[in-house]
């Protein structure tokens, strides 16, 4: 009855997680922020692989540590509890003794295995939880926990820091007649070192796979879209991505279209931390062509957009492509000096030879609407990769100088 | 030096009224509401024209009144104030005088005129404005207003009530090698008679204008995007969109460009309304072509993103054309029983004599993504409109059965 195209097609959803069958969720005020939500809560239908990626920073925070036991322990997982407003990060025994009791009490409320519960935060650094609020915040959480596309939003502002929008994405794809959704939340926003924010993604699916695939799933699509983002280069003590689905009962291959459903969500809600961008005022889209090999590719893609002088000149809109090409060639990656070139919004920008085919002014015009896209061709191979940055501008400062005020 | 085609085109641009040179904002928590930001305020270097667009129910709310007496007073404004939490409506001779009395402390501590202060109000129905509150939030506000996106987003944020998203556009445009932005912040979301919140909107340039001609553009402006789009149907005592502009030295036309600019910002912020509609899933295109003229096109389309049998069929993704049909006749536009046809997605549904082009499986496939295109060709004429609506949710009722709660 339906065409075998229609059946690959992507169908683009509303609500996040809350898109996904067998999820239910709730953001609820626990008052560790003096106002807004600040404790989500996911929970499973029914017994979860799950699948992490986190920081590669060498202090991690409590619940990262917490979180990688239960996940070394057990095959499955049950729910996601995450506070906002404190990062329990940098606070020791004690850190880890909040973020077990808060699996704990979670676990218990909901009548499955502590072990069996993720924990993450996201706040400020160097803090204690407040548990009393916490407790206060899990109970209340476990009482709203439904459905749906509300259900999402609440969760999904629940773990925001500076964050000025909440970050859900969802897609639909049909398999062998049965239809099945990837969705998730994220949390973005710069971070300053040694004190802030965090970026957070949970993403969840209906579409059962055994554990090393979801793995390979959650990989591949961070490799092009979590790893390819970059607001101010830092990273945080808390930084993770989690992804849970019901287990397989036999190993099979996924079909291409839940590779795809899992890359769109995660490249949306990449995108959208970069447009979220602490005072961003600018994305810019940087897609590095010609490179030897993708590797290559990926590192001159994100030494440009983590420039802070590419940064300050597109907030600026100061055609300086000289500032692109330095950045790209302090990435140490091989560029051909003789055969770069430079586009800009589709607009030869530079030829060969570094000829500009702008005018300064053109070039100007070019930089001004919101979102910008430049390519680089290294004029050596066939590889590419694309990343996605923001301008840093004089908000960027303030919010950062002002965060805990 | 610049092609004349590129001095024609619109610049997307982030920061919506903070985009605008000369305007200055803040967002602040008065106390209105127990959490979150409440009173925005939008301040202008010097005077500005204003124009204004405002609910045609017989009950206004007391600031819409007092902002009415300001504009038929004096040619110029400098500044808007607008509070959430309380929409200071059906509040008597009492309303009127706190509106009054926050138009009047505006005005005092930015040293300008009370009659050149704008005064709005979103929020629950019937309850005065706790004076003491807005007062204090005044203050607040008076001492943060500051440029750039930043502002722009927390005053958004200060306007929303059930709102998820903070709602903000902007475009630049270039006429005689200068540049000029058009930008505006809104607040959507639907209403339930009698208790519930409103639609405002709130733009500015700095492209000098009269005060007919802004009255032009607001009006051509709203004409085919506020006026197009339906949560639910409701009217609020409270709806208002004001435009603000500097006074043009002589009368002169303005460039189509800028005409361009004004529509792109309201469609912007309708769109984004509809898209954030109290418990919308899905977003409703709806294009009526093939009428006898532009006011019966709107109607037909109106009505059709109207429907609550329309809305909760798009929402349960039930292939049930009928019921567009049946909403376009109860419309009372002309239509050709014999020569109608209907598109979804730009694939046809109906074809002229009802007849079924899509199977029950296909039509209901192409109403599952958060985007749904119908096009209805009415068969008599060359005219043609465009309506946004969303679907009926049970989220939609339980927000609203839970609104004051």
């Amino acid at each position: 009855m339906l065409a075998p195209s229609s059946l690959e097609r992507l169908i683009e959803l509303r609500g996040g997680l809350g898109a996904v069958p067998g999820v239910r969720l709730a953001g609820v005020h626990a008052g560790i922020k003096p106002r807004k939500r600040d404790l989500a809560l996911i929970a499973f239908e029914g017994p979860r692989i799950c699948a992490a990626v986190i920081t590669t920073n060498e202090i991690k925070a409590a619940p990262l540590v917490v979180s990688a036991e239960h996940l070394a322990a057990s095959e499955t997982m049950r729910a996601l509890v995450c506070n906002s407003g404190c990062a329990n990060a940098c606070t020791g025994e004690r850190g880890e003794r909040d973020a077990r009791a808060t699996a704990r009490q979670t676990a218990a409320l909901l009548q499955v295995a502590a072990g069996e519960v993720i924990v993450a935060s996201t706040g400020v650094i160097g803090v204690p939880l407040p548990m009393d609020r916490v407790q206060r915040g899990v109970e209340r959480a476990v009482a709203q926990l439904d459905e749906g596309t509300k259900a999402a939003f609440d969760a999904a502002e629940a773990i925001m820091t500076t964050d000025r929008v909440p970050k859900l994405a969802a897609y639909a794809f049909y398999h062998e007649e049965r239809k099945y959704v990837v969705g998730g939340i994220a949390k973005g926003s710069g971070m300053i070192a040694p004190s802030m924010a965090t970026m957070l993604a949970f993403l969840a699916t209906d579409f059962p796979v055994s554990r090393a695939v979801l793995a390979r799933l959650l990989a591949d699509g961070s490799d092009e879209s979590f790893n390819m983002i970059s607001v101010d280069g830092d990273m945080s003590t808390n930084d993770a991505v989690y992804a849970f689905a019901p287990p397989a009962c036999d190993p099979c291959d996924v079909p291409p279209v839940c590779e795809q459903a899992f890359r769109s969500v995660c490249l949306d809600l990449a995108r959208a931390m970069v447009a979220d961008g602490e005072g961003a005022s600018k994305t810019l889209e940087v897609r590095v062509s010609q490179a030897l090999d993708v590797g290559q590719a990926r590192i001159v893609a994100r030494a440009i957009v983590n420039s802070s002088l590419v940064k300050t000149a597109l907030y600026g809109e100061d055609p300086n492509w000289g500032r692109i090409i330095a950045a790209a060639g302090a990435a140490r990656a091989k560029i051909d000096p003789q055969r770069w070139s430079l586009d800009v919004n589709g607009k030869p920008w530079v030829g060969a030879g570094a000829v500009e085919l702008l005018s300064e002014a053109e070039a100007h015009r070019e930089l001004e609407p919101s979102t910008v896209f430049v390519e680089l061709r290294l004029g050596l191979g066939n590889a590419e990769a694309t990343a996605w940055g923001c301008d840093l501008s004089r908000d960027y400062v303030r919010i950062n100088a002002n965060y805990r005020t």
